[in-house]
């Protein structure tokens, strides 16, 4: 394995009895315009806040041949029983598909795509590689919240990623409307970490995709957030893209309207910045979660 | 007990193994402009959507006042362990406290007032009186969501209201955002009754009010009334009120913000609608949830 040597936790969390928050130690743009497809302006919006939310992004032809995909991996994994198939903690219907970019050769060409990976490039202001990457089905009716994190909590302290140089990228397959579970944000957010409480049990990940119980924030510290920040719901067609940091803080709703939302999900970090060892539990994430191929997108 | 004879169930409902839809066998507006403050415009958009929403009908001081005489409820029924004290299934948290217009004066008051009771009257063509009354408090970070339902559904088959011509006012505390989990309508849907599934056990009531089984509609009818009417999510700031039909489709999604929600809740009914005896179970359900006082609010 390779990766720098860390000899420091900069982002200690899940090691105290009581939660508490801290600055962010790492820039959050670490490139310049005209190094990458995004504008000056963009650049300054993400390092602002966090995010960035372009609404219809790519076109319905492009949306409709994504989703044939995804069908043709929602029937394949029917039957699949491994970790990699995430379902509904009731009815079982499947919820996320880890890995595309492993398994499927239109999802891998799309991730590494320019006008996704360059952007990622050109934020983190280095080669990228793929920590995870997933497809995510919210169905309508009972599809259930995902409570406010932090990724980069989870990704520092369960896949031992050492600096706050990555981020994700969604893009929207369904219309994200305010009533069926889209993404919230709390704009500012990725500015201060917050120190969750608790240790995290061996093989925690294997619950903690259904329902969380460690690595979430308190009460007091999501509170300052929201009053400092607020709170967006990015809204838009299908076709809508999301960039976020890695710290930002973020989560949704359940999705009670028979409205089903589903999107492609992936996790662009730094070739500069791959993880050596957990920080927390004695073992790392399963490399469906934390990838151990550090291949930069620019070789796919 | 008075009230009309009731010779046959208009709305039959959990006495089928299969769902149905049947078209509303009643009026929606029974009265008329000039009987009351509402406009031949506000009639008819209640006639056809099934609600009107009020954003800021109420002034901040007002709202300050009536937020007062809540807390004085909160703290007064803090180790209030009656089944008219309802808590959230996992925190304990007071979720809400009913009948209301009997233990508060200065609610018994806003209910009765004309600028409430008033538009009840008009839109149902008689004198109203208080079917039922709570304030509701919606925690941040952990409100629940309730699941879709028509009022009426339950109000007849479990209360032993006959007709439809009953209607619910809410008037919000606090600010209503696309985020704290706020009421969710689907317009025209009160023109279509959703015949349930299922049979309702004798004292279904302590259970429903924290997580629902019985009187739920099925996923095809809601998705049909969905698709006819779409969604709305009336927002707006503390002090707005709402009127809807008793038969609308509503519900909301859980709460994940740090912001909580809270208002007064108030069904008004028809004194010429008054229940004789329930269609379901063979007892009505208790006082506090379908009150057996049929004095008219004029009286108050």
């Amino acid at each position: 394995m390779n990766g720098p040597v860390v000899t420091q936790d900069l982002y200690p969390s899940r090691k105290s009895p009581e939660p508490g928050t801290m600055e962010r130690r790492d820039p959050v743009v670490w490139g310049k315009a005209g190094e990458g497809p995004l504008s000056a302006d963009e650049l300054a919006f993400f390092e602002r806040n966090g995010y960035l939310w372009m609404p219809g992004f790519i076109g319905a032809d492009e949306v409709a041949s994504v989703k044939e995909e995804l069908d043709r991996l929602w029937r394949s994994h029917a039957d699949d029983r491994t970790d990699e198939v995430i379902r509904e903690p009731r009815s079982d219907e499947i919820r996320s598909i880890f890995r595309i970019h492993e398994t499927s050769a239109v999802l891998r060409r799309l991730i590494a795509d320019p006008r996704f990976a360059g952007r990622a490039r050109q934020i983190l202001g280095s080669a990228v590689y793929i920590h995870q990457s997933r497809i995510n089905y919210k169905p309508g009716f009972r599809g259930k919240e995902f409570y406010w994190h932090s990724d980069f909590e989870t990704w520092h302290v369960e896949d031992g990623v050492p600096n706050m140089r990555m981020l994700s990228c969604a893009i929207a397959l369904t219309e994200n409307t305010v009533f069926n579970g889209p993404l919230m944000v709390i704009p500012e957010s990725h500015r201060t970490y917050v120190q969750c409480v608790g240790e995290t049990p061996d093989q925690h990940y294997k619950e903690s995709l259904r329902a969380q119980e460690y690595g979430v924030p308190d009460d007091a510290s999501l509170r300052l957030l929201a009053e400092r920040g607020g709170i967006e719901t990015p809204t838009g067609p299908a076709g809508s893209v999301i960039f976020f940091d890695c710290n930002l803080m973020h989560g949704s709703n359940g999705n009670i309207s028979p409205f089903p939302r589903s999107n492609v999900f992936v996790v662009y970090n730094s070739v500069e910045n791959t993880p050596l060892r957990a920080f927390g539990p004695r073992e790392l994430r399963p490399h469906f979660l934390g990838s151990r191929d550090f291949t930069p997108t620019d070789a796919y």
